[in-house]
């Protein structure tokens, strides 16, 4: 039921417009990729699917949205100017440059020297020069994640909404990690997108939230259509924490190159908040922070019933969308040998492709005027894209609809014209019936419907 | 029925949390903006309505959502690294730095002194290194416009879907530019989003389909409730016209701070397409194109009835998100004087928060768990965010709703418990009427509903 190879998901994902390398016709360019009209659809549909599971059905979080572009203080009081690393080693022979962790029997993996330079920290993150003057006191770096520009907005939020604890910020939105060696497919990129959650809490309220956030995330993913067998829980060992974190779990999943996170559940405590707030000495803070003179603004929250105004502790689920959408095609990839076809059996509110209508004939002005009127009365219900199929082969749009996910094909045909009803197949079980009109609207709407 | 100033808009924002400015607690970066719990809601409805009208409604384009980082190939061949710039004027005597057209009396605005550098060109585009090693020779761009990754995708969409023209590609996505003066508010920032489509088109066929164009964007706003008096459609001067352009034409809104371009349609001919594809002598291409022998692909597309390989001529509608928020931010704004009340009348299908449901008592278990199946039920609709307000003080509760533009707010009271009925309250009319269940359901689809 997944793929055998991530060979097979790169090869169906450029065949069938999902995903192709960025900059492909210049050469490329190493951990970018471009999402094509069937990968721009179910990335933007399981963006859609956590967006309304966190902010819309909960009555706890608010969204956001902000810049990439971030400023130097944000990212040196967050830790990551000093900690945001990996190890990286010089070649003194043939100049290779690789992470720490590249290299094989203490030789160079390009030229096999042993003449190597000690290992050093290479800061992730990329910086870019803002304004007309450049010389190296104006820039702004590419954020390495979204969360801490929620927390620098934690007091617009508050002032513009009446929070009270507990409650969570929530945001979709690029982020860039300049890794030495992008690899596996779109697993680990240098441009990807993440789907945060930060969620406040009174202190002590932190370690049940946190066991609250990793089982709802887990669920979550589950629903989406990935497998329990190939998701596992992972405490991060107390050496492997980042620095902000008391206590993370990785929800690991079985991807074809092996397994790895998919999402991460972390006890970030007061660190964050407590490092970006003014007058840090007014509160109790828990965490280790850098004394902070810059900042302008207190970020902190009272406490109703002891009037105390506290510094809140953060739990913070952070998934990667890019791994959603590997995790995804994988587990619906199917190769149904008995039927001598691919099938991606995505869930249906991510189906790149809702539906497909199919005129019989292509160049049957009846039987496609009849499927374009089709094709804009399911379209109109809303729940996402519906396409009209007109290029005359039942056989070939059917083989493609199978292999980007499409749960509907609808076919118009000289039936059609006399009394409206129209055949349709199923994708997963390729049974084809005849309904009328009522029937196929209430069908398609039981399929596609807010089931999730 | 539009603000009276920009600062009006600029309050608004802050405080019902459409729009903040970005690392304020660092004293801010100008030109960069955040979008908060309403803003982020606002944006994305805008986004929505243009995906919906362009991918879903029509049967002629697909869409693609691609890299920011953009190689230093893609921009060379585009023309951007040597047209893109502003002119750039240094004062020898204090060393200001600012565009040529800040310059007043010939003299600096800083400190009056006439001793200026000539003005030179200042490219901007912002740039980073990529990857470990850090010798200049390792960049790449932020894209300064989404249509690039477009063209050279052209071949990409071309193999996954098998369009023939005339078809488009659509893409929603972020893009930057060094702004040497950001001003305006979201008017003109360095970091913002754009909405562009790429429809291409035989040569030949382009002035017609450029023409429809126009129309058919200008139509468009209207319906996102822009007031027609406040647009003008205004050719761009030849010697204006940008590197790539036959035509272009600007729709302008009259925004507080004056009358500027919301949306550019142009005509750019087949500039793109033929400045990146691979072997430019085999096909005609009427534009001035730089000689490009490193692109690997061709960017033609066979025209089925004299079988001739052609590169097709590209229609250009691009609209920026930010400049839509302003304008529709701009056109909701009512003082309403008589009923003494701030209103934001926007759309329906763009409001933030469809309806709000409020408990008329806050500390009241049945009435606030009555007021959250409600919500939950509405919100199961799928029409967009539907809020619970458990603030226990409805008076500000309408308040808040009519200054962030929900359509409905929804009182849950003593009586609904006895029988489910509730009391609506419309936030144009403010008129107050008692529905029951079902009638609510179908008067909030009625006002939320596909209309647009």
């Amino acid at each position: 039921m997944v793929a055998n190879t991530m060979e097979d998901l790169v090869s169906l994902c450029k065949r069938r417009g999902f995903i192709f390398q960025t900059n492909d016709i210049y050469g490329g360019i190493k951990g970018l990729y471009d999402y094509g009209p069937m990968g721009v659809e179910l990335k933007n549909n399981l963006k859609k699917s956590w967006w309304k599971s966190m902010v819309y059905e909960r009555d706890d979080i608010e969204g956001i949205d902000t810049s990439i572009l971030t400023g130097q203080q944000v990212l040196k009081y967050s830790g990551h100017e000093d900690t945001f690393t990996d190890p990286l080693i010089d070649c003194k022979s043939c100049k290779f440059r690789c992470r720490a962790d590249q290299i094989i029997d203490k030789s160079c993996p390009n030229c096999k020297s042993k003449d190597l330079t000690e290992s050093r920290p290479f800061n992730l993150m990329f910086k870019t020069s803002i304004g007309p003057v450049d010389d190296g006191s104006n820039f702004a770096y590419l954020r390495p994640e979204t969360a801490q520009q929620i927390f620098i907005n934690f007091k617009n939020i508050l002032d513009s909404t009446n929070r009270t604890l507990p409650f969570g910020i929530a945001q979709i939105g690029k982020a860039f990690r300049n890794e030495i060696t992008p690899r596996n497919f779109i697993f680990r990129v240098r441009e990807f997108e993440q789907m945060e959650l930060e969620f406040f809490v009174e202190p002590g309220k932190d370690e049940e939230w946190y066991e609250y956030w990793v089982s709802s995330r887990h669920q979550w993913w589950i629903e989406q259509g990935i497998s329990k067998d190939r998701l596992e829980l992972d405490k991060v060992k107390d050496e492997d924490l980042s620095h902000y974190s008391k206590s993370t779990i990785d929800i690991i999943y079985n991807f074809p190159h092996g397994k790895e996170e998919l999402e991460g559940i972390a006890n970030r405590t007061d660190f964050d908040l407590g490092s970006h707030t003014k007058n840090q000495n007014e509160f109790e803070i828990s965490s280790k922070v850098i004394s902070n003179k810059d900042s302008t603004t207190k970020l902190v929250i009272q406490n109703l019933e002891n009037k105390k105004w506290v510094v809140p502790y953060v739990i913070e689920p952070s998934a990667g969308v890019e791994r959603g959408v590997l995790a995804l095609l994988n587990e619906a990839y199917f190769e149904d040998e008995k039927n001598s076809r691919l099938v991606l059996k995505l869930k249906p509110h991510l189906s790149p492709i809702k539906a497909a209508v199919i005129p019989l004939k292509r160049n049957n002005d009846e039987l496609v005027n009849k499927a374009k009127l089709l094709k804009k009365e399911l379209q109109k219900i809303g729940l996402g894209r519906v396409m009209l199929e007109n290029s005359g082969n039942i056989g070939k749009n059917y083989r493609r609809h199978d292999e980007i996910g499409t749960p509907l094909c609808i076919t118009v045909d000289f039936e059609t014209l006399e009394n409206e009803s129209v055949t349709i197949r199923d994708r997963d079980t390729m049974e084809q019936k005849r309904l009328s009109p009522e029937d196929l609207k209430s069908h398609y709407i039981n399929i596609l419907g807010n089931k999730n």
